[in-house]
């Protein structure tokens, strides 16, 4: 699911694209351009992007139209998709994701929000005081939200959720019977911009979050929306105080996270995973099935299914006991 | 001290506990029980639990007259304690929980709180802009709440307490003299329940949180209250910012910890001990009077007085520096 | 730049001083000592302290008249500056900064703040519900200011300012085009004080918190005030969420800091430094430029120019690498 939310500009001509890019070439002329979308999502209506080789088999399958890449890279593309060389992938797809997207770099404060006692869901919510409620918001039956909670626009709240006081959420969309408890902030844009001496240009974050059926998120936990992609948290997962998941996380189904733990940008956790506080993930991992990482370890490498570690770096929990008596 | 602000409504038969559990049995018939404790607290008119072996010595001694445990467990418990065979003791001790004090799973946001200025505070509390305050909160002289915090149901706050801005108490005793500062949660339901594919039980937390005299809760912080017993803050002990606190942890008199530590459910900390930043505590463990913890130290095992330890996992000093020359 | 804001109730005799800090002596006499000042930034009508050997080569050139120290280490003073013997060279600090700063010790909330909408700045900023703003503040152009936040006394803010909602700011100036996302709080006093047994003494923190231009601060950070000097954020220095900032800390310009990093109380971090997530850097170490430290590292010592370290005690990346293969 892509980011419901946003309104894509587009399309536009390819020499459009090229244009904002500074590049002279006569390749694609005229044909129209939907979208961006990451190699995976696209399809031939859109542009995507490769920049590093960990992605060549993907990139390979790819079924975009044009693709922003290095002259490097470019012969892992398929016949239909036409490279576009560029010196920086990342940052040319910054730009061209603000041209479809022009809204989507900034997170200022929704100047929206009105009182939810004034509001379309006055009747029908049970909301605390001073709440907030934006426009292009779904609330479904039965829920809660408590004090100084502010739902900012762009976001959908299922039937049966739970959402705490002094509490933001914006551009997310939270399914049936999810709690979610004081102080988090929920959906923000993700740390990511590019390096740049005087004034770093931060990245676009078209992704939103989605948090599926019968989890619960603790307090004080940030949760960053998806740059390219989105950041989705499981069915009956659990998460407890002070997380910090990142944007582009995926976490899945029945997997149980304490306190203080940190997921950086793009990994992936699988089902069943049991994650111990304080424990930290490095960004673009894949970690399993099953996993069990001790609380306190720092990950940085994929973990296979069914597999217990611990340490820093961390690794196979009998090792590591047997390296630290 | 016990949680003095839920209400109990028990008594129940012991026929009536077993039928809840789905038992056949004919133990006990119509003796009433009056409360569900911990080993340790129970009296003869409680049912208590005994769920690991590590609680052995303690359970040969409890006082309670029926006790929730396992056929290999049941021995050790004195005479006057008649087993009560089950599955999964946390499970039914859930269960049995639940019966006595109905309230104790969710934590829903308080809706019975009404601004502070309109209550029987408003001429002698100084509080800032859209402070909301429940029912049975009890507040001394000379207290100061800052903007927008909200003091929940069930909660005591005694002299010369000072409650920062953004800050959410609720099912606590805030004792005199004490500060805790900006955007804290205090006295929350823990992180506990008992994970189900599909849908996780959530487990009843009928303790409270007590902070003693003099002591210090830096910004952010998360105390959360106790399931069977309390989480407890001894006197002039300092917390500093984003500190979390776990469900029955009990931390000493003169203790300082500092800024992002964790310390993980049911951990006994003792007096006079200090804790580097962003160390973190594994559950259940016991640390001794006069430790100290090096920052980042992930401690795994009980610490005895008067040790210095750092590392992960956490050792002696002066082993570890030599070690990691 | 000292603290331009708070009111200092000096000058007094050095006699006073010494009768607050009972001593009994005749030297400087009638003297008027005009502030207390750390020992590089002390001027002849300053008063100053030095009480570790670490820094006798700054002692060695202080322009200060006064200095509170020890026996051990009043030879290391220049002749224009003479020493006062103390037992604690901290707490007497403590005491004498007091003096010439009553209001330095506590942190009460500003019960000065009025709604915004009500204020000065009432037409010309862009502030979301219910924000308030203290005694002392201005703010440029084109700024936002988010639901919920209290911008308190003694403020300044730049021009094309970002604000979060839910975000506290006190005793802090915040330069031009700075971002500071939602549920910080900037500027509380730090975690200082002398350990006493039954009541901890507070140190007063008598300096503020500097942010300069183009920077940003992520979600639930906590950047505290500096006790003898400032706390100061570089130029185009990005902060992810959760990040913990101690007193008198000093970050360079261009650095990228991840998630949940905590700095400790002085340390100086250089510029175009990158800190991987999770990091902790130990209290006053000095940490050069272009240095980079992997997620998860904890350094407990200086780290010279260009050095990309890991691990805890954090060492040369390669080095780390190899030792954990």
């Amino acid at each position: 699911m892509s980011n419901p939310f946003l309104i894509n500009s587009g399309p536009y001509n390819v020499n459009e694209i090229l244009q904002i890019l500074n590049i002279n070439s006569n390749i694609g002329e005229n044909d129209k351009i939907e979208n961006i979308k990451d190699l995976f999502s696209a399809d031939k209506k859109s542009i995507t992007f490769f920049h590093s080789k960990k992605y060549q088999e993907i990139a390979n399958k790819t079924k975009a139209s044009y693709c922003l890449t290095t002259e490097n890279l470019k012969d892992y593309l398929p016949k239909n998709c036409k490279p576009i060389i560029v010196k920086n992938v990342l940052v040319s797809t910054s730009i061209v994701t603000q041209k479809f997207y022009p809204n989507s770099i900034e997170d200022e404060y929704d100047n929206t929000v009105i009182e939810i006692n004034k509001s379309e869901f006055a009747k029908r919510i049970n909301a605390g005081k001073n709440v907030l409620v934006g426009q292009n918001v779904k609330i479904g039956s039965n829920c809660l939200i408590g004090h100084n909670s502010i739902i900012e626009k762009n976001v959908q709240i299922g039937n049966n959720c739970k959402i705490g006081s002094n509490t933001i959420i914006r551009n997310s969309i939270i399914k049936d019977n999810v709690s979610i408890l004081d102080n988090c902030v929920i959906g923000k844009k993700g740390f990511g911009f590019f390096p740049i001496s005087e004034k770093n240009i931060r990245y676009p974050h078209i992704g939103i979050v989605i948090i599926n059926e019968n989890s619960e998120i603790g307090c004080g936990a940030t949760i960053d929306r998806g740059s390219m992609s989105n950041t989705e948290i499981g069915k009956n997962t659990f998460l407890d105080n002070q997380i910090h998941i990142a944007h582009n996380v995926k976490i899945g189904d029945n997997t149980i996270i304490a306190g203080q733990v940190g997921i950086a940008g793009s990994s992936t956790i699988g089902n069943n995973v049991k994650i111990g506080g304080q424990a930290g993930i490095s960004g673009h991992l894949k970690i399993g099935n099953n996993v069990e990482i001790a609380g306190g370890s720092g990950v940085i490498k994929n973990i296979p299914d069914n597999v217990k570690v611990m340490g820093y770096p961390a690794k196979n929990i009998r090792e590591f006991l047997r390296d630290n008596k």
